[in-house]
Order: structure tokens, then sequence, then C-alpha cells
């Protein structure tokens, strides 16, 4: 498989109140990973026994009112692939710009034709950092 | 299984482009329904053998600008229930708006705190029409 669905992520200003919401639906919270220095909480939910079928929160510690307006409240979608290396190699020669290029061999953003922001994740381990990824700008936003 | 995530849903202007660049991220088209009455068009991809994890492209015959701005360009998550009608009574119960109640006993629609809006669909077929749902009005958009 070079490609694997992971979740979908979406912002929420209240992290309680958002996993009250979802715990409702039935969700349960699978994961948690709070980041001091990025000040942020990312909070995984899925159906019991879905273990593919992540909702990922992530609650930014400071509000993320700063974010551009048609980052909120959908976040992204995230797939993971084989080689990050070769799928953005593949998508630059077909024409699609790498918002957020692999320069650490783990994570890229791209966006889809309706601006739709995707996260491709590196497989397993990151691969070794390596030109012309390594030196490449960020374009744009995600 | 009270829950099972289906998919995420977004809406895209040109539907081969968006079917093509899909396709160069690895998904397949999986199932596709053209809608006469309706005037649209919905294709569902997924990563080869992730047969849980739809992307659904939902393409409208006349474009889709008159749609509110915030219903772009992501559209929702959407999850099936073991019985719908018993969790709209419970979303209620907890003060959960059914923003579009399940009257024909198959489907509604609510918005997450973020106003992220998600599909509820009745798992097998539709349940009987029944009273409060059946005369329940529609609030608000999703």
């Amino acid at each position: 498989m070079n490609i694997e669905y992971l979740h979908t992520m979406v912002r929420v200003k209240d992290l309680q109140k958002s996993i009250a919401f979802y715990k409702l639906l039935g969700l349960e919270e699978t994961r948690r990973m709070d980041s001091e220095t990025g000040r942020f909480t990312l909070v995984f939910m899925s159906p019991p026994g879905q273990d593919n079928a992540h909702l990922e929160l992530t609650y930014n510690w400071d509000g993320d009112d700063l974010l551009p307006s048609d980052s909120r409240h959908f976040g992204h979608i995230a797939y993971q692939v084989k080689n990050i290396y070769d799928t953005c190699a593949y998508l630059m020669d077909n024409n699609v710009t790498i918002n957020r290029p692999p320069r650490d061999g783990r994570m890229a953003f791209i966006r889809s034709p309706d601006n739709v922001s995707i996260e491709l994740l590196q497989m397993h381990s990151a691969l070794e950092p390596i030109e012309p990824w390594l030196s490449m700008k960020n374009v744009g936003k995600w």
C-alpha cells in the first residue's frame, strides 16, 4: 500500500467542550499529546474498535484567532505514504505545489484544487533529510 | 458498535480536476452516484484496500457559489449510528441542536462546537418515520 488514510483534523477552541461533544457521539479518546514548546494539545478520538478512523482535535493553548480565516474550522485530511520524497516528486511533476516540503523527511502539506489542506506523512520512521527537499522553501499556507 | 466512521466529504468545483488530483495521491474511485434530480454527482475515493476510509467528493452540476462561504471547501465528517433516533434524542438531551432532524429515519446533521458539520446516517436501512422527528423543522444550515 502506497498510501493510507490516517485522520481528519479539526481545530477546536474549547478542548473540554469538544471532547464532551464527540464523546456524546460515542467516540473515545485514544491518544493525547501535549506540546509545551508548541503550546498545543492533540487529542485523537475514534469510534470504539475502529482504530484507523481518527478524528484529530487540535487545541492551541493561546487560541487560534490569528489563523487565516479559511483554515478554521476544518483543518486537513491526512494520509501516510510509503516514500514521501517519491510522492512529492511525483506530485510536483504533475504541477502540484508542495506548500510545505518534506525537509524533515517526514511531513509535507499540499492543497487540493479546492484549497483543502492535505497532510502527507512518511510511513514508519522519517527518511534521511536530503536535497532538494532540505533547502526547499515553504509556499503560501496550508 | 454504536457509531462507525464513514467518510470525510469535500466539495469540488471541477470534478475531473479533483479526481485527477486524488488519483495522483494514489486514491482510487470506488463508487459514483449521479443524481439527475438533485443535479449533483458523488464520487467516493479511497486508498487501495482501505475500504472504510472514503473521501467523498461532492460535485454540484450548477456550481455551488451560492453556498454559505463557511461551507466551502470542507463539507462534513460522516458517521453511521445504530439507531439514529436514539442518537439524536440523546444529543438533544445534552443540548446539541439537531440542525437537520432525521425526518426520513435515515439522515441527520449537527454541528460541532466549532461549527464543523457532522452527518449522522442510520446503519443498514432507514427506520420507520415517526414523531417527533417527522414534523421537526430544520434549524440553521449545516
